[in-house]
């Protein structure tokens, strides 16, 4: 547990906007009464806690943003609906105002200078597109690059091709992503997604000082996805990368997500030392759809069918820090068993 | 040495070309004279041999079909000039229309569909802009990628950025790099080489399937260099990277480029047993610019001033197989040294 100034704008810019929007609450049981105009008197106790890796360039920092201003408006009172809350949060993190739901969601650029219209909005809830499997590989920190302050802006003003990524590209793409996801469409969809990943970090490297996000795990995690799929003749798994090296690796059922992890555990298994347990973390069903037990499963799996032409198979112990199983979620839910909160109850301090 | 077959058509359209053009050839002093029409009858040894490294993406096939292009034109007295001559190496290997030249050359890329036209002109030659320095680092082959079979052709019918590349970049940069050489403007040079080099692999990374050519050394080399020329203010070193991982650094004159070769092998030492004579090859005298006659003064090295607010300073030995020191140089030139010759006069078989 870690104690964090909340001094900075991105933080009270949340707190502002929420506490202004702020009503009574009332409840009986409990004997609590706090008018509106109390709000902004009373202080405030947050404690949160992250089952995800942090800085990771995997929008931790969006979910945190998510879940600060969905809570702190349940809390409130806050009358406004979802789509108005993810206004709020995108001052926070840009990409957090997509946090505020399940399923997918999309991200409406807006038209008015200030922003206010650059909202989220759900396409379809998580039950949508029920068989998807996704599986994140953490790659290791220790082949991390020089770290990189620049970001979008300076790609924004220094990438010759983004603003045609952005005018040209970018806007059929949506349309077709949204068509991809309602009619579950799996090639098209895994088609955009890598595409799209793609160009994004083209644009990065089109950037001047160029930015790296990826590595040589990221490049041989895509090689692998790459030729699986061309070998099936038809995509059965998409990848994505936002801004670190870290692959999200969306598989079109729990099937092939078995298939996947046992292709990435051939390519990237766990040090000889390492404990499966916390290697695969998250959904282990997966793993046990893999036939993986423990680690004399892992040394004893045979290279892929699709790469048998290929010289010498070789292994990359060590560039996966861990796996994450997990599936397309639900958004910010309140929780009403009380012995979930992360604060006491009598004192109001964490736990 | 090594017997390889020409049957292949990049090399047989070579030699159809020049015999097609082949002259009377008569050498009074030796006895030797041959008539035109007989060129088609006789048959050739040819033996090659290339100091630089082959099949690494550093343009080796472009060199070797100028130099077998060259040397047949000189053998069957050829008149065409350099400018003809190199649209016929060009059907051995596109870029090698460009090797037919000593100094800064230019590809123009013509207008006719059989490509005809598609030829190159010297825009200055090597001794216009002496001052440079060139150092290239030849990237471990032990981090090779699987290999590529994707190609330029596949980024032209498959990226979505590389036709606006081609139209509306490019040939702004062109006219550009023309001015910044003829005038010597290196910070013009730097920054038109570095940002087309970034964009060129920014158009692989767009092509479907993505082709990666740089790994992690290429992108810690391009940091290295960055840094430096921000700490600077003004660019002292340009880098550009061909269809491989290796980097070619361009430094503004020979002080420059001992300040470099001291950056690079601090981060880039040789393994422990090697040989700092094989470690650094070519023009030597940059490595004793830069004070370091064997492996102590290499660990002796500090690190740049550049880096010092950066947390630890990562060494990545092995990394790098090799440096090559040189310098911008000449187009073919035909030995009259007869001791040179790679050929038995007597036999006319290898040496």
């Amino acid at each position: 547990m870690k104690e964090i100034s909340l001094s900075g704008g991105r933080y009270q810019n949340c707190l502002r906007e929420i506490r202004s929007r702020a009503s009574d609450v009332e409840d009986e049981k409990k004997g609590i009464k706090i008018a509106k105009k109390d709000w902004e008197n009373l202080h405030l106790h947050i404690a949160s806690y992250n089952n995800f890796p942090t800085a990771a360039g995997l929008a931790s920092s969006a979910a945190g943003f998510a879940c600060l201003v969905y809570s702190l408006a349940k809390l409130m009172n806050v009358k406004e609906d979802n789509s108005q809350l993810s206004a709020i949060a995108r001052q926070g993190s840009g990409s957090a105002c997509r946090s505020l739901y399940g399923g997918f969601v999309k991200w409406i650029m807006g038209k008015d200078d200030n922003g206010s219209d650059s909202i989220a909005v759900q396409l379809v809830d998580e039950k949508h597109w029920d068989e998807l499997v996704i599986l994140i590989a953490v790659v290791s920190s220790r082949q991390k690059e020089t770290s990189s302050t620049s970001g979008m802006r300076e790609t924004v003003e220094t990438s010759p091709l983004v603003l045609h990524r952005a005018k040209e590209v970018v806007p059929k793409r949506v349309v077709e992503m949204e068509e991809a996801i309602k009619s579950r469409n799996f090639p098209a969809f895994a088609r955009l997604t890598c595409s799209d990943s793609n160009q994004f970090h083209a644009v990065c490297l089109d950037t001047s000082p160029p930015i790296f996000y990826m590595n040589d795990t990221s490049h041989r995690i895509i090689s692998c996805v790459e030729k699986w799929n061309r070998s099936e003749g038809t995509p059965q798994v998409a990848y994505t990368f936002d801004a670190g090296p870290n692959a999200v690796l969306i598989a079109r059922n729990r099937k092939v997500a078995a298939l996947l992890l046992q292709r990435l555990l051939f390519h990237f298994p766990p040090q000889s030392d390492a404990d499966l347990n916390s290697y695969i973390v998250g959904d282990k069903s997966v793993l046990m759809d893999a036939g993986i037990q423990d680690l004399k499963d892992v040394e004893a799996l045979p290279p892929p069918p699709e790469i048998k032409d290929n010289v010498p198979t070789q292994k990359f112990k060590g560039d996966v820090s861990y796996f994450i199983c997990t599936r397309p979620g639900r958004g910010p839910v309140l929780l009403t068993e009380e012995s979930q909160a992360l604060l006491n109850p009598e004192t109001g301090l964490p736990k």
